[in-house]
Protein backbone atom coordinates (compact mmCIF):
# COMPACT_ATOMS: atom_id res chain seq x y z
CA UNK A 1 0.00 0.00 0.00
CA UNK A 2 1.03 3.78 -0.28
CA UNK A 3 0.28 6.81 0.56
CA UNK A 4 2.50 9.36 -0.60
CA UNK A 5 2.61 12.96 1.17
CA UNK A 6 0.54 15.63 -0.21
CA UNK A 7 2.98 18.24 -0.95
CA UNK A 8 2.65 21.82 -1.92
CA UNK A 9 6.36 21.87 -3.23
CA UNK A 10 7.44 19.24 -5.49
CA UNK A 11 10.12 16.39 -2.91
CA UNK A 12 12.18 13.67 -4.23
CA UNK A 13 9.76 10.62 -4.61
CA UNK A 14 12.26 8.60 -2.36
CA UNK A 15 11.10 11.21 0.23
CA UNK A 16 7.51 11.42 -0.54
CA UNK A 17 6.50 7.91 -0.46
CA UNK A 18 8.02 7.49 3.22
CA UNK A 19 5.40 7.13 5.56
CA UNK A 20 4.45 5.41 8.75
CA UNK A 21 2.17 2.67 8.38
CA UNK A 22 1.41 -0.68 11.14
CA UNK A 23 0.14 -2.67 8.71
CA UNK A 24 3.32 -4.38 8.20
CA UNK A 25 3.50 -8.27 6.52
CA UNK A 26 5.22 -10.86 8.93
CA UNK A 27 6.96 -12.00 5.40
CA UNK A 28 11.01 -12.01 6.66
CA UNK A 29 13.33 -9.56 5.12
CA UNK A 30 16.17 -10.64 3.60
CA UNK A 31 19.53 -9.82 5.30
CA UNK A 32 20.71 -7.95 2.55
CA UNK A 33 18.21 -5.50 2.39
CA UNK A 34 18.72 -4.92 6.20
CA UNK A 35 22.52 -4.61 5.70
CA UNK A 36 21.56 -2.05 3.28
CA UNK A 37 19.61 0.38 5.86
CA UNK A 38 21.84 0.12 8.15
CA UNK A 39 24.74 0.95 5.79
CA UNK A 40 22.52 4.21 4.60
CA UNK A 41 22.40 5.43 8.24
CA UNK A 42 26.41 4.77 8.85
CA UNK A 43 26.53 7.22 5.85
CA UNK A 44 24.54 10.14 7.53
CA UNK A 45 26.34 13.15 8.53
CA UNK A 46 27.04 13.90 12.00
CA UNK A 47 28.69 16.36 14.42
CA UNK A 48 32.59 16.09 13.99
CA UNK A 49 32.11 12.95 12.26
CA UNK A 50 31.59 11.39 15.44
CA UNK A 51 28.41 8.68 14.59
CA UNK A 52 26.72 8.98 18.11
CA UNK A 53 24.27 6.32 16.86
CA UNK A 54 23.93 2.47 17.22
CA UNK A 55 21.58 0.16 16.44
CA UNK A 56 20.41 -2.80 18.00
CA UNK A 57 18.72 -5.29 15.33
CA UNK A 58 16.73 -8.07 16.33
CA UNK A 59 14.74 -10.57 13.60
CA UNK A 60 12.28 -13.37 13.71
CA UNK A 61 15.28 -15.61 12.64
CA UNK A 62 16.82 -15.88 15.98
CA UNK A 63 13.00 -15.42 18.15
CA UNK A 64 14.60 -14.43 21.80
CA UNK A 65 15.78 -11.43 20.42
CA UNK A 66 12.91 -10.05 18.40
CA UNK A 67 10.33 -11.04 21.71
CA UNK A 68 13.67 -8.35 24.28
CA UNK A 69 13.19 -5.76 21.91
CA UNK A 70 9.01 -6.18 21.42
CA UNK A 71 8.81 -7.03 25.33
CA UNK A 72 10.12 -3.24 25.49
CA UNK A 73 6.93 -1.89 23.34
CA UNK A 74 3.98 -0.56 25.04
CA UNK A 75 0.99 -2.45 25.06
CA UNK A 76 -0.68 0.16 22.03
CA UNK A 77 2.46 -0.48 19.63
CA UNK A 78 3.21 -4.27 20.55
CA UNK A 79 -0.44 -4.42 19.50
CA UNK A 80 0.24 -3.65 16.04
CA UNK A 81 3.94 -4.62 15.76
CA UNK A 82 3.39 -7.93 16.84
CA UNK A 83 3.79 -8.85 13.35
CA UNK A 84 7.13 -7.34 12.06
CA UNK A 85 9.37 -9.89 11.20
CA UNK A 86 12.38 -6.96 12.01
CA UNK A 87 12.89 -4.44 15.24
CA UNK A 88 15.81 -2.02 15.64
CA UNK A 89 16.28 0.16 18.42
CA UNK A 90 18.26 3.56 18.13
CA UNK A 91 20.65 4.31 20.70
CA UNK A 92 22.69 7.49 21.14
CA UNK A 93 26.25 7.69 22.65
CA UNK A 94 26.02 10.88 24.74
CA UNK A 95 29.53 12.01 25.45
CA UNK A 96 32.47 13.11 23.34
CA UNK A 97 35.56 10.74 23.13
CA UNK A 98 36.58 13.30 25.11
CA UNK A 99 33.83 12.65 28.40
CA UNK A 100 31.86 16.00 27.57
CA UNK A 101 28.42 16.17 26.51
CA UNK A 102 27.41 16.00 22.42
CA UNK A 103 24.59 18.33 22.25
CA UNK A 104 23.93 16.39 18.58
CA UNK A 105 23.90 13.08 20.46
CA UNK A 106 19.98 13.14 20.01
CA UNK A 107 19.90 15.31 16.48
CA UNK A 108 22.63 12.98 15.21
CA UNK A 109 21.12 9.69 15.47
CA UNK A 110 18.04 11.37 14.28
CA UNK A 111 19.97 12.29 10.76
CA UNK A 112 20.98 8.71 10.83
CA UNK A 113 17.75 6.84 11.22
CA UNK A 114 15.80 8.76 8.56
CA UNK A 115 18.65 7.84 6.04
CA UNK A 116 17.84 4.24 7.63
CA UNK A 117 13.99 4.96 7.07
CA UNK A 118 14.43 6.24 3.45
CA UNK A 119 16.39 3.06 2.19
CA UNK A 120 13.66 1.04 3.65
CA UNK A 121 11.54 2.78 1.05
CA UNK A 122 14.01 2.20 -2.18
CA UNK A 123 14.03 -1.73 -1.07
CA UNK A 124 10.48 -1.31 -1.23
CA UNK A 125 9.83 -1.99 2.97
CA UNK A 126 8.22 -0.13 5.26
CA UNK A 127 9.58 1.47 8.85
CA UNK A 128 8.10 2.58 11.12
CA UNK A 129 10.03 4.55 14.15
CA UNK A 130 8.39 4.77 17.56
CA UNK A 131 8.94 7.12 20.63
CA UNK A 132 6.45 4.66 22.55
CA UNK A 133 8.57 2.07 24.35
CA UNK A 134 9.50 1.87 28.07
CA UNK A 135 13.27 3.50 27.66
CA UNK A 136 14.45 2.16 31.23
CA UNK A 137 13.05 -1.38 30.62
CA UNK A 138 15.21 -1.44 27.34
CA UNK A 139 18.16 -0.12 28.97
CA UNK A 140 18.08 -2.61 31.85
CA UNK A 141 17.02 -5.71 29.85
CA UNK A 142 19.29 -4.53 26.24
CA UNK A 143 22.16 -3.46 28.88
CA UNK A 144 22.61 0.09 27.78
CA UNK A 145 25.46 2.20 29.33
CA UNK A 146 24.95 5.03 30.94
CA UNK A 147 26.61 6.92 28.65
CA UNK A 148 23.90 5.80 26.07
CA UNK A 149 20.63 7.19 25.47
CA UNK A 150 17.75 4.37 24.00
CA UNK A 151 15.99 6.66 21.52
CA UNK A 152 13.47 5.24 19.03
CA UNK A 153 12.00 1.84 17.80
CA UNK A 154 11.85 1.10 14.39
CA UNK A 155 9.36 -1.95 12.78
CA UNK A 156 10.76 -3.09 9.30
CA UNK A 157 8.74 -5.17 7.06
CA UNK A 158 7.22 -6.03 4.19
CA UNK A 159 4.26 -3.44 3.47
CA UNK A 160 0.74 -5.17 3.92
CA UNK A 161 -3.13 -4.54 3.62
CA UNK A 162 -4.79 -2.69 6.19
CA UNK A 163 -7.22 -4.99 6.54
CA UNK A 164 -4.31 -7.41 8.03
CA UNK A 165 -4.61 -5.40 10.50
CA UNK A 166 -6.31 -5.79 14.23
CA UNK A 167 -9.62 -3.73 14.00
CA UNK A 168 -7.90 -0.34 16.75
CA UNK A 169 -5.69 0.28 14.03
CA UNK A 170 -7.21 0.21 10.58
CA UNK A 171 -8.77 3.43 10.54
CA UNK A 172 -5.50 5.81 11.83
CA UNK A 173 -4.09 3.54 8.76
CA UNK A 174 -6.77 5.23 6.19
CA UNK A 175 -6.36 8.47 8.14
CA UNK A 176 -4.74 11.73 5.29
CA UNK A 177 -1.20 12.76 6.26
CA UNK A 178 -1.15 16.32 7.87
CA UNK A 179 1.73 18.67 8.45
CA UNK A 180 1.80 21.84 10.07
CA UNK A 181 1.40 24.72 7.47
CA UNK A 182 5.32 25.69 6.28
CA UNK A 183 4.40 29.39 7.15
CA UNK A 184 4.38 28.18 10.82
CA UNK A 185 7.78 26.19 10.55
CA UNK A 186 9.60 28.40 8.62
CA UNK A 187 10.93 31.41 10.11
CA UNK A 188 13.03 34.85 8.86
CA UNK A 189 16.42 35.77 10.35
CA UNK A 190 14.37 35.34 13.84
CA UNK A 191 12.09 33.19 15.71
CA UNK A 192 8.46 33.89 14.64
CA UNK A 193 9.37 35.98 12.13
CA UNK A 194 7.89 36.06 8.31
CA UNK A 195 10.50 34.34 5.82
CA UNK A 196 10.65 36.46 2.58
CA UNK A 197 11.05 33.38 1.18
CA UNK A 198 6.92 32.20 2.23
CA UNK A 199 6.23 35.74 1.57
CA UNK A 200 7.28 36.46 -2.37
CA UNK A 201 4.96 34.49 -4.06
CA UNK A 202 5.58 32.46 -7.01
CA UNK A 203 8.06 30.01 -6.55
CA UNK B 1 32.01 18.23 -7.12
CA UNK B 2 30.67 14.38 -6.34
CA UNK B 3 32.21 12.58 -3.35
CA UNK B 4 29.72 9.35 -3.30
CA UNK B 5 30.26 7.44 -0.14
CA UNK B 6 32.27 3.94 -0.41
CA UNK B 7 29.61 1.85 0.63
CA UNK B 8 30.18 -1.71 1.47
CA UNK B 9 26.60 -2.28 0.91
CA UNK B 10 24.65 -0.70 -2.20
CA UNK B 11 22.28 2.36 -0.73
CA UNK B 12 20.05 4.59 -2.65
CA UNK B 13 22.02 6.97 -5.60
CA UNK B 14 20.23 10.18 -2.96
CA UNK B 15 22.09 8.42 0.21
CA UNK B 16 25.10 8.44 -1.38
CA UNK B 17 25.54 10.82 -2.91
CA UNK B 18 25.00 13.37 -0.43
CA UNK B 19 28.23 14.53 1.47
CA UNK B 20 29.23 17.63 3.36
CA UNK B 21 31.60 19.96 1.34
CA UNK B 22 32.61 23.69 1.91
CA UNK B 23 33.08 24.82 -1.31
CA UNK B 24 29.52 26.44 -2.18
CA UNK B 25 29.09 28.63 -4.86
CA UNK B 26 27.93 31.97 -4.65
CA UNK B 27 25.70 31.46 -6.93
CA UNK B 28 22.14 32.14 -5.47
CA UNK B 29 19.93 29.48 -5.10
CA UNK B 30 16.20 29.30 -7.09
CA UNK B 31 13.21 30.23 -3.90
CA UNK B 32 11.24 27.14 -5.47
CA UNK B 33 14.49 24.61 -4.71
CA UNK B 34 14.93 26.03 -1.37
CA UNK B 35 10.69 25.46 -0.79
CA UNK B 36 11.20 21.95 -2.07
CA UNK B 37 13.83 21.61 0.51
CA UNK B 38 11.68 23.21 3.47
CA UNK B 39 9.06 21.05 2.41
CA UNK B 40 10.93 17.64 1.80
CA UNK B 41 12.05 18.47 6.00
CA UNK B 42 8.22 19.37 6.62
CA UNK B 43 7.35 15.68 5.45
CA UNK B 44 9.76 13.89 7.82
CA UNK B 45 8.21 11.58 10.66
CA UNK B 46 8.25 12.62 14.40
CA UNK B 47 6.67 11.37 17.80
CA UNK B 48 3.13 11.75 18.14
CA UNK B 49 3.42 13.73 14.77
CA UNK B 50 4.57 16.99 16.88
CA UNK B 51 6.72 17.96 14.19
CA UNK B 52 9.18 19.75 16.82
CA UNK B 53 11.10 21.08 13.94
CA UNK B 54 11.80 24.80 13.58
CA UNK B 55 13.91 26.67 10.31
CA UNK B 56 15.00 29.80 10.54
CA UNK B 57 16.23 30.89 6.23
CA UNK B 58 18.19 33.76 5.45
CA UNK B 59 19.40 34.62 1.99
CA UNK B 60 22.19 36.83 0.77
CA UNK B 61 18.49 38.33 -1.21
CA UNK B 62 18.38 39.89 2.33
CA UNK B 63 21.64 40.88 3.61
CA UNK B 64 21.31 42.26 6.85
CA UNK B 65 19.34 39.00 8.02
CA UNK B 66 22.16 36.25 6.35
CA UNK B 67 24.80 38.43 7.86
CA UNK B 68 22.69 37.84 11.61
CA UNK B 69 23.07 33.72 10.41
CA UNK B 70 26.26 34.41 9.60
CA UNK B 71 27.43 36.19 12.82
CA UNK B 72 26.40 33.53 14.97
CA UNK B 73 29.27 31.21 13.44
CA UNK B 74 32.44 30.12 14.64
CA UNK B 75 35.36 31.91 12.98
CA UNK B 76 36.33 28.19 11.38
CA UNK B 77 32.86 27.86 9.65
CA UNK B 78 33.05 31.45 8.50
CA UNK B 79 35.98 30.99 6.41
CA UNK B 80 34.46 28.61 4.23
CA UNK B 81 30.63 29.53 4.92
CA UNK B 82 31.43 33.20 3.49
CA UNK B 83 30.56 32.55 -0.06
CA UNK B 84 26.92 30.52 0.80
CA UNK B 85 23.90 32.67 -0.36
CA UNK B 86 22.13 30.32 2.05
CA UNK B 87 21.90 29.76 5.49
CA UNK B 88 19.71 27.98 7.81
CA UNK B 89 19.03 26.91 11.05
CA UNK B 90 17.36 24.71 12.52
CA UNK B 91 15.72 24.63 16.20
CA UNK B 92 14.09 21.93 18.20
CA UNK B 93 10.96 23.01 20.07
CA UNK B 94 11.64 21.49 23.57
CA UNK B 95 8.26 21.10 25.03
CA UNK B 96 4.77 18.87 24.48
CA UNK B 97 1.75 20.99 23.85
CA UNK B 98 0.72 19.65 27.24
CA UNK B 99 3.97 21.53 28.35
CA UNK B 100 6.07 18.16 29.57
CA UNK B 101 9.93 17.68 27.87
CA UNK B 102 9.68 16.56 24.30
CA UNK B 103 12.41 13.32 24.92
CA UNK B 104 12.16 13.07 20.97
CA UNK B 105 13.09 17.10 20.12
CA UNK B 106 16.24 17.08 19.21
CA UNK B 107 16.31 13.48 17.24
CA UNK B 108 13.16 14.15 15.25
CA UNK B 109 14.68 17.37 14.44
CA UNK B 110 17.18 15.39 13.02
CA UNK B 111 14.74 13.37 10.69
CA UNK B 112 13.66 16.60 9.07
CA UNK B 113 16.95 18.09 9.00
CA UNK B 114 18.26 14.41 7.00
CA UNK B 115 15.52 14.99 4.75
CA UNK B 116 16.06 18.54 3.91
CA UNK B 117 20.32 17.74 3.14
CA UNK B 118 18.98 14.75 0.55
CA UNK B 119 16.32 17.39 -0.72
CA UNK B 120 19.32 19.22 -1.69
CA UNK B 121 20.85 16.63 -3.51
CA UNK B 122 18.02 15.84 -5.36
CA UNK B 123 18.24 19.89 -6.51
CA UNK B 124 22.08 19.61 -7.60
CA UNK B 125 22.64 21.10 -4.84
CA UNK B 126 25.17 20.83 -1.48
CA UNK B 127 23.68 21.51 2.06
CA UNK B 128 26.62 21.26 5.33
CA UNK B 129 25.02 20.73 8.72
CA UNK B 130 27.26 22.37 11.18
CA UNK B 131 27.05 22.17 15.04
CA UNK B 132 30.40 24.74 15.50
CA UNK B 133 28.38 27.71 15.91
CA UNK B 134 27.76 29.97 18.98
CA UNK B 135 24.12 28.70 20.69
CA UNK B 136 24.26 31.46 23.06
CA UNK B 137 24.69 34.30 20.81
CA UNK B 138 21.96 32.80 18.07
CA UNK B 139 19.11 32.65 21.16
CA UNK B 140 19.89 35.87 21.84
CA UNK B 141 19.92 37.34 18.10
CA UNK B 142 17.32 35.50 16.81
CA UNK B 143 15.38 35.83 19.57
CA UNK B 144 14.67 32.07 20.13
CA UNK B 145 12.48 31.39 23.28
CA UNK B 146 13.32 29.45 26.15
CA UNK B 147 11.72 26.80 24.98
CA UNK B 148 13.23 26.10 21.66
CA UNK B 149 16.89 25.03 21.21
CA UNK B 150 18.81 26.44 18.14
CA UNK B 151 20.18 23.14 16.50
CA UNK B 152 22.14 22.79 13.82
CA UNK B 153 23.46 26.46 11.37
CA UNK B 154 23.08 24.49 7.56
CA UNK B 155 24.70 26.32 4.95
CA UNK B 156 23.24 25.61 1.19
CA UNK B 157 24.24 26.61 -2.11
CA UNK B 158 25.68 24.85 -5.53
CA UNK B 159 28.17 23.14 -5.66
CA UNK B 160 32.01 24.87 -6.62
CA UNK B 161 35.71 23.70 -7.10
CA UNK B 162 37.88 22.98 -4.15
CA UNK B 163 40.07 25.52 -5.87
CA UNK B 164 37.94 28.32 -5.06
CA UNK B 165 38.25 27.83 -0.96
CA UNK B 166 40.74 29.77 1.05
CA UNK B 167 43.55 27.34 1.53
CA UNK B 168 42.93 26.33 4.32
CA UNK B 169 40.07 24.26 3.52
CA UNK B 170 41.09 22.32 0.66
CA UNK B 171 42.75 19.38 1.63
CA UNK B 172 39.33 18.42 3.90
CA UNK B 173 37.50 18.75 0.64
CA UNK B 174 39.67 15.62 -0.93
CA UNK B 175 40.19 13.64 2.05
CA UNK B 176 38.73 10.27 1.83
CA UNK B 177 34.84 9.79 3.60
CA UNK B 178 35.22 7.58 6.43
CA UNK B 179 32.70 5.98 8.87
CA UNK B 180 33.71 3.27 11.71
CA UNK B 181 32.91 -0.04 10.81
CA UNK B 182 29.65 -1.48 10.79
CA UNK B 183 30.19 -4.25 13.50
CA UNK B 184 30.95 -1.35 15.39
CA UNK B 185 27.73 0.56 15.21
CA UNK B 186 25.45 -2.65 14.75
CA UNK B 187 24.34 -5.11 17.30
CA UNK B 188 22.57 -7.94 18.40
CA UNK B 189 19.61 -8.00 20.97
CA UNK B 190 22.05 -6.34 23.82
CA UNK B 191 24.45 -3.40 23.80
CA UNK B 192 28.01 -4.36 22.18
CA UNK B 193 26.19 -8.03 21.55
CA UNK B 194 27.32 -8.82 17.69
CA UNK B 195 24.75 -8.45 15.65
CA UNK B 196 23.70 -12.23 14.09
CA UNK B 197 23.18 -10.10 10.69
CA UNK B 198 26.59 -9.63 10.42
CA UNK B 199 27.84 -13.02 11.25
CA UNK B 200 25.72 -15.08 8.85
CA UNK B 201 28.12 -14.43 6.11
CA UNK B 202 26.49 -13.48 2.97
CA UNK B 203 24.19 -10.93 2.37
Amino acid sequence: MRNPAPTLYPIHDLLAERWSPRSISARPVEPAKLKSLLEAARWAPSSSNMQPWRFLVATRDHPEQWQRLFDCMVEWNQGWVRASPVLILSVAALLTPEGKQNHHAHHDTGLATQNLLLQAVAEGLVAHAMAGFNRGLARETLSIPEAYDPVAMIAVGYPAEASDLPEAYREGEARPRERRALNETVFGAGFGLPSPLLQEGAG
